[in-house]
């Protein structure tokens, strides 16, 4: 019997293997001269001082936490699985770091002596290895913890704690690197290109290697760690909720099926990323393409005689098809509002100013919500027809069992962007940019579709997880039930849908006031530093990264806060349905805003660019400065407050599945 | 036993000859010199001209959804129901208009001749007209109802109907009302004050009639059909709720109290009027707030013996008080937000600009969502307990009750704005205008708090139809339940919840669009009346009246019929308990919109004028230039889109609560 439950961990080895490959693949192409390399060292040590400063602060709080596990009557089990998903998602942002860091001066470099194909296979590369660390660590972790608990029915509960761990990196690198990524970025081009009046990645700006480095803690490590959290997380449920069903040999092979699952999609992934490379000779939105589709296509193929032959019930694939499906169209509709007819109404907007611009940005935001919520709806609707609530768990598994290419695909365009950003330091020439430029302007398709993926399957995970935390109330307390006309379940709905409200001002607010201090310092070294204006003396870039470093990790922790303690407060206080209506409420309130805030974002984004490529009147006119004002609102939208949604929900769900047995108890 | 039951009509019909009265009242005070008669006159031939345009198109409405109800199988009683809420709702728009649009000519010529008390009475007065009017008509319509159906549980049902034409009507008056208003400031502001080059409310700007005629239909008329439909709904809600109970002496008496404690309000108000009239020789800000505290502190007092009296238990007492108190609260809250601290931050922020003018004013605005939501919390966690499910109609039956004085103070601020435009427009010197300003700022701060207030009740109102909704789908199927849990109530939610974010941004897009056809109108009229700018010619104002008119009635058709048509549609293809689960998200996204709009559009609206009272370098400064992007934004947010949520929720609500009987038998 346990031959077959070693196959998860096992695997996810042979990935990080896989992973640890295709490092030394990027290792094996030249960083380039020795100014270049400068450069990219100084991104790399910027973000692994990032990194060191928001673990060290992650380490404590985490220790906080596993200290209240501990002492909880959860106990060891718990406190132990949270531990390992702590380390486990922090090590998969780490080594992703690492890689992705050393690849965008590599693609730089290939992209000016050796032409565009090998600049897509050393950024897609670099990105590889986080989307492989992210599953591989995830199926080592979960699937060892499986095979310690998962037998035993008194212990399996523990497992849920692996998600927690993940949950709380996830809150720290996604929520602490959105506010550094944003206030480096509005910090470095406020002083330097308007006050400065140097371009955009002058190397003379003390604050652009800060910049820079935001885009690899923010899209990276952040990404990579929101999908972890959700990728764990929609296999925890479908654990747990099968966990309840009557034991029987179906049972425990659907208790296994999201680890077996994700087991074939880390397989399908690393072919779909073999797949990019051999066609990366081609048009590199082909090469991507054929990637991004191919792996699903195979992974649900696979599912359908894995699930067959594990004797579980063809519904429960079809299930697992809804949500592959639906991952991609909701990716798709998020590519039409972010890059389509839109985004040419915001900047068509911009001829009567920034108001009309704000204004048309807002309604095409929330027109956005729509479809992806209606795509939603109808993936419960499907996949609880076919297999109940372990339905909706088992789609978000099969939303997510690809992360690893999908994960791949996402930070492969930070990579390259950032490739653009030293090739402007370095001075390398309009060739080796429009190269970087192509490479870029793809990555920023890539990722809005990845952000609607990233929602969907945050939104999926999250509401399996509270499924299986009404399941787990269930056990102990039978006539437990979330009416909708029950008045705590109603009270809890409300403050639900108003904490993701919150959340999102502090987080805006929060991108401001440490904008606020990188504005002061970079003004500060200009003023200061003899020279620097006249490229005679060097800014002391470190110090920028040390302060919004700072200035991000403070501003954090109130948010961060919120998210865990709220449910066990109205847990403990107002009872388990309260707290289930606030799960409810908090899903309803994170998904809406998570869409709207990130295709609000990204259209504004995509407007300004559209206007740059010289259309309305181009760089300079009365246009850009308006369709200027929505990006700058945009910024903090689509990459600070709107990602923070996914990691909120899941880390209330989270938190709720695990203290779910000491509620039940009461 | 029929005896009681007269007097909610008798007294509503006592109500309206109050209401007459103090019409006579205002219409003793002359309208002014020639000029400014004309002025007068023709905002309100432009109202009158709006009104009629509208309620022809909303007859046609009304008609189509008459007969859709009549061939139902709710038949002729609920029809009936339907028809006279309509006609009681546009009566008390159409009243209530004629008084505030002759109110505002003669308080510009009060302040003029006689000064500041006098100009406070006949604004106040004309104000007055409209609350009178929606207390009284609401009574005198649902009491006699009442008295026709309500004894037998058979025909009670078709009360509802009422809720429902009154819900018709605000859609169109509110909807319509606020595109109306705000495509006509904005192009009336666009093309006189940045293109032609002329003052606010200068006489020679074609679209400035419009503007005027914009205030009293959107905050006149719209807001009194809004508050009209939250008043009913909480009574029929509240009534609907009852009938559900063991037949007995008592829940005889807990149908009618929603009826008496109406009737008590009424009476409370009327005092209250009296006692703002009585001192509106001093201080006009204590003038307003004596009556505003003034009236409910008697009708809570009065309520307690009706209770006690009617032998009701002292927990619906209680309800009343918390539903009391909490509008208060909710309304201080709104005030703090839109002209407190947060208000001074917008403005700081515009020293960097319009974009952080817009993301300070979008977080204050989702900041304060966060208090209002616990306190709605509170009144239903209180309400409940004390009452159950019926306690939390009585809450918004006791914040309710006193609406007559509510809404005349609301009303009294576009009066009072009005008056000023009036002064401005007829040269009436800097004396007066002061007086109006001063009237007009006062009228901005009851305004914000009416808003809250508005919100507030919106919001109790339709959760109470919805309590009522779900106890009467129970009756024929006993087995109904809303869990949380049950993916037909996801579903439900989660489509629920993205309405208010379509609804929402199809009004931004209406304004923006309405507003452009009205630009091109005035810059047609600038071009071609020869004269115009030199003040030789006269504009034609009721041409720019009649395309605003056009423009607003077209487009709030599709959001009017979504509004209607979503929960048919919803509840007899996925059922009644996606059904249920759709008024619990829209209730929700509305809550939420509904705030986040209102106070972040207030908050705006108010960070200009505080820069254009010369602080932070004052009018033409670049933080004036900043402040006032974010108040074009804020406007279709605080005058269209927020107010539409209310309507929106109470309309889904009642529409349900009306089929409900048809959904329970399939």
């Amino acid at each position: 019997m346990i031959d077959y439950q070693l196959i998860p961990p096992i695997l996810g080895g042979a990935g990080l293997l896989c992973a640890f490959f295709i490092y030394m693949l990027v290792m094996r192409y030249p960083p380039g001269e020795d100014a270049i390399t400068k450069i990219g060292d100084q991104i790399h040590l910027g973000a692994m001082v990032f990194m060191r400063r928001e673990y060290t602060m992650l380490a404590m709080f985490a220790a906080a936490v596993l200290v209240a596990i501990y002492m909880s009557p959860l106990g060891t089990n718990t406190a132990l699985a949270f531990l390992i998903g702590a380390l486990c998602s922090a090590t998969a942002g780490w080594l992703g770091m690492i890689a992705a860091t050393k690849a965008n001066v590599r693609t730089a470099t290939a992209a000016n002596t050796e032409g565009a194909a090998t600049a897509l296979a050393v950024a897609f590369y670099g990105g590889s290895v986080m989307g492989l660390c992210v599953a591989s660590l995830g199926l080592i972790g979960l699937g060892s913890l499986y095979l310690y608990f998962g037998g035993d029915a008194h212990t399996a509960h523990a497992i849920h704690g692996f998600g927690m761990g993940g949950s709380v990196v996830a809150l720290f690198s996604r929520v602490g690197g959105g506010i550094f990524t944003k206030s480096a970025d509005v910090g470095a081009d406020l002083v330097g290109k308007i006050e400065a009046g140097i371009p955009e990645d002058d190397p003379r700006n003390p604050g652009v290697i800060a910049d820079n480095v935001g885009d690899n803690v923010g899209d990276v490590a952040g990404m990579g760690s929101d999908i972890f959290e959700s990728y764990c997380g929609a296999m925890i449920a479908s654990i747990a909720i099968a966990a309840t069903f009557t034991a029987s040999e179906t049972q425990t092979a659907m208790m296994f099926l999201p680890l077996a699952l994700s087991s074939i999609g880390l397989i399908a992934s690393i072919i779909g990323i073999i797949i990019v490379r051999a066609r990366s000779g081609s048009e590199p939105g082909q090469a991507l393409r054929s990637g991004t589709i191919g792996a699903p296509v195979l992974f649900v193929i696979a599912a359908y005689f894995l699930i067959d032959g594990m004797g579980i019930e063809r519904g429960v694939w079809f299930a697992v098809l809804s949500g592959a499906v639906g991952g991609i169209l909701i990716g798709l509709i998020t590519e039409y509002y972010t890059g389509g007819v839109p985004v040419k109404k915001i900047a068509n907007s911009g001829e009567t100013g920034p108001a009309t611009v704000m204004i048309t940005g807002l309604a095409v935001g929330m027109q956005s919500v729509v479809l992806p919520v209606l795509f939603i709806s109808a993936i419960i609707f499907f996949s609880t027809q076919q297999a109940g609530l372990y339905g909706v768990g088992i789609a978000a598994v099969g939303m997510l069992s690809t992360v690893g290419i999908t994960m791949a695909i996402d930070a492969y365009g930070p990579v390259a962007d950032n490739a653009g950003g030293i090739a402007e330091m370095g001075g390398m020439g309009k060739e080796t940019r429009d190269i970087t430029d192509s490479l870029d302007e793809l990555g920023n398709t890539t990722a809005a579709i990845g952000k609607g993926f990233a929602i969907g399957a945050a939104a999926l995970a999250a509401l399996a997880i509270i499924a299986a935390f009404v399941e787990t109330v269930s056990i102990n307390k039978p006539d437990f039930s979330l009416e909708l006309s029950d008045p705590m379940v109603l009270v809890g709905l409300f403050i639900g849908g108003a904490i993701p409200f919150l959340i999102a001002s502090i987080t805006m607010t929060a991108v401001g006031d440490a904008a606020f201090e990188m504005i002061h310092e970079i003004r500060r070294q200009f003023r200061e530093i003899p020279g620097l204006l006249e490229g005679t003396a060097e800014p002391d870039t470190a110090r920028c990264v040390d302060i919004a470093t700072t200035a991000a990790l403070r501003r954090m922790l109130l948010p961060g806060a919120i998210a865990v303690v709220a449910p066990v407060v109205v847990g403990f206080t107002l009872g388990a349905e309260s707290l289930g209506g606030m799960l409810g409420g908090g899903l309803l309130g994170c998904v809406l805003l998570a869409l709207m805030m990130a295709n609000a974002g990204g259209a504004w984004d995509n407007a300004k660019k559209y206007v740059e490529k010289g259309n309305l009147g181009g760089k300079g006119s009365d246009v850009h400065t308006a369709v200027v004002v929505g990006d700058t609102v945009g910024d903090p939208f689509k990459d600070t407050s709107g990602p923070s949604m996914n990691i909120l929900i899941n880390v209330m769900a989270i938190v709720s599945l695990v203290i779910a047995p000491l509620l039940s108890s009461s």
